[in-house]
Formats: structure tokens, C-alpha cells, sequence
């Protein structure tokens, strides 16, 4: 590339990445403030995160546009065009996790305040290991650090040992509640929301570590035993 | 474009119409599978499932090698770059769906063979819904079709209201087989990953008007009453 158009493509690259961390701090709040609501019933707080994910996806749309625009304009090679199109891959997923902190927004209403369940109060720290894997792999991407993602990965096992742990509680919650069982089956899609968030902060985690070395992540033994 | 770049993009764009073609068609079987294995407790089948699943990622890659390098290489410009760019998200999309087949699939070994509980039989029929907008609006995108992309839209109502009912039952099957509440648990997951199928289908679908049209799908009022 010519320098003027190594500079510009540094300037794109700069934006891309500016952009995922902004979506990333978006849908980390999202992720926090649909447990909060959660929590305390807030119905006008899981209302505010279903409005403000508009704006994760309007910022995808952004990346999509600037990715592609710098592919055909920069025409970059190897190392950066692998950064570029993990770019596109990562903003896709970050718009991903947004949704299922706006699914479960979504079922915030359904789960009565009147007759609170004892198993919500288990949610909250599910919920900050998922929205913490997404923040560090986020980070992740910002340093092209490689080492840092492969933790990112790892910590998914936790998460998904956390998941069976709670479904089997809330189960044997409906078991011995039947009058709560619809109820409680809106907890367990939180939860499964929750383990779906880890699994897609591990996705990029091994885009990550694929955009700086140029090389796919090792397999790993993945935690819990029940299926995604 | 000079004329070789216009032949070579048309070669480039009906190979990544036929590469789409052949994961739609792989996700279609796996959905088929894994519903044929659910109802027949077969384990060699669900197993099979998620091994095929891994043919559907390799083709995902290749589209987004192709996609990448076509737009690098041949710098299409308006209809042709939209084109292009569906593609590639339309294939990450596919990609997601064969891992709902696989979802499923993985779950048949955690429904008993020994104590079978009735609900399994009103899962089939949602499944052929699913899998039928999958078949249609790949068939869209390849005829540039966007009238038959809002009718695949429009039958997602359909597919959320089966949702519904399912859930009802399932929830009330629980209620009065509290026994059976582990396995029911898993079919309500399956339930929820056919309805997210019509979701992606429904993505698709708003991918394949936006590429024929140039704007955006109007809104609908989305079916159902539980949230995604």
C-alpha cells in the first residue's frame, strides 16, 4: 500500500476498533441493567433496555458499512485484512449478546412481583461473570492480545458449570412448587440467555486470538453437561 | 468494471449463490434429523447431527473467503456490493441455524426412551414450519425474490403462535406430571430453538429484500405473546 493509504487504513482500523468497544460497553450495560430490572421488578428499566438496544444495532450497521468500504477502498492484505473481517465477525456477535440481554429484559414482566421466587436471587452472579467475559474479551481484541483471550475461553467453563447448577436448583424448585412453574420457566431461559452470552464472548475470544496470530485457538474441554 | 471483471464477479456471485444454496440445504436436513431423532430416541441419528454440523461451518468459512476476496479483488460497486454483503451475512446466519439443529440434537439423550412423555409429538409440527421458511427464503435469495421474503416473514406469526401453545402445554404438562419436569425442561429448550429458527429465517428474509430492493423490509407485528 502506498503510505497515504497505509495512514488511512490505520484511520479505519482506529474507527473499527472504536466502535466495538462502544458497542461492547453497551451491551455490558445492557447485560447489568436487564438483571437489575430483573431484580427489582423494574418494568420501566427492562423497557429502557429493550429501547437502547436500537443503538448496538445501529453501531453494527456502522461497522459493517466502514468494513466494507475498507476492503474495497484499502484493499488490504493478511494481517489486516484478517483484523478488518474479524471487525465485521466481532460487531455481529456483540449485536448477538445485546439481544439475549433484550430477551431477557423481555421477560421481566412475565415474572410477577407480587410472588417473588427465591431462585431469581441466584441470576445476579451468573450474570456478572457473563457480562465480565465480555468485557475482557473485548479488551482482548482492543490489545490484539492473544494470551488474554485464551483466559476469556477458559472462563467459559465456569460459566457453563454455574448454568447446570442452576437449572438443576430451578427444577427441583418446580418440582417442589408446581404453582410457580411458569414462572420459573422464564428464569430458566434467562439462565440459558446468560450461558448463551459466555458462549458467544468465547466465539470472539477465538476470533480474537485468530486476528493476532494468524493461527485457530486449540480445542478445549468444554464445562457443565448440558447442551447449549 | 471492464468486461473480464464483470464475468469474474457473475462467477464469483453464483458460486457463493450455489455455496448458500448447499448449507440451507445441509440445515434443512439437520433440522429434519434432529426432529426424526428426538421422535425415534435414536441416538446414532442425533449423534450424526452434530457431526454434519461441522460441514456447515466449513462451507460458512469458504463463503466468507469468497465474499472477502470478491469484494477486495473485484470492488463491485451499489446492487452488486449489497449482493455481496448479503451473502456473507446470510451465510453466517444458516451457520446459526445448523447449531439449533444441533442444539436440538444434543438434547435427545437427556429425553428417556423408557418413560416417553407425550409432548414430544406436537414438536414435529413445528419443526416442518421452521424448517419450511428456511427452504423458502433461501429459494428468495436466490431468485433476488422479495415478495416471497415478506411471505416468509409473514408465516413467522404463524411459527411464534405454535410457540405459544407449546409452551402453555408444556408448562401444563409439568404442572400435572411433576415427575416428568427435568425432561420437559428440555423439550421447552427445543421448542425454543425451533422458534428461534424462524427467527434467522425471518433475518434472512429481511436480508434478501434489502439486497433485491435496496431498503429496508416495512415492521410487522411480530406473533406470539412470549418474548424470544
Amino acid at each position: 500500500m502506498m503510505d497515504h493509504t497505509v495512514k488511512a487504513f490505520d484511520n479505519d482500523i482506529g474507527r473499527l476498533r472504536g466502535l466495538i468497544s462502544q458497542m461492547g460497553g453497551l451491551a455490558e450495560e445492557a447485560i447489568a441493567n436487564a438483571i437489575k430490572a430483573l431484580q427489582r421488578s423494574d418494568l420501566e428499566l427492562a423497557r429502557k433496555v429493550r429501547e437502547d438496544d436500537k443503538a448496538i444495532d445501529l453501531i453494527e450497521a456502522e461497522v459493517e458499512r466502514l468494513a466494507v468500504r475498507t476492503i474495497a477502498l484499502r484493499a488490504p492484505m493478511a494481517n489486516d485484512l484478517r483484523e478488518v473481517v474479524a471487525a465485521l465477525k466481532i460487531a455481529s456477535v456483540v449485536e448477538r449478546i445485546g439481544d439475549y440481554a433484550k430477551n431477557i429484559a423481555k421477560r421481566v414482566p412475565m415474572i410477577e412481583s407480587e410472588d417473588r421466587i427465591e431462585p431469581v436471587s441466584i441470576l445476579p452472579a451468573m450474570a456478572k461473570i457473563a457480562s465480565a467475559m465480555v468485557h475482557d474479551v473485548l479488551d482482548a481484541f482492543a490489545a490484539r492480545d492473544a494470551e488474554a483471550a485464551i483466559r476469556v475461553r477458559d472462563s467459559d467453563n465456569a460459566l457453563d458449570d454455574f448454568y447446570d447448577s442452576i437449572f438443576r436448583t430451578l427444577v427441583t424448585h418446580m418440582v417442589e412448587n408446581p404453582k410457580t412453574i411458569g414462572q420459573v420457566a422464564h428464569l430458566l431461559f434467562i439462565a440459558k440467555n446468560l450461558e448463551r452470552i459466555g458462549d458467544h464472548a468465547t466465539n470472539v475470544a477465538e476470533m480474537v486470538y485468530f486476528a493476532a496470530t494468524g493461527t485457530q485457538m486449540g480445542e478445549r474441554d468444554r464445562g457443565g453437561t448440558l447442551p447449549s
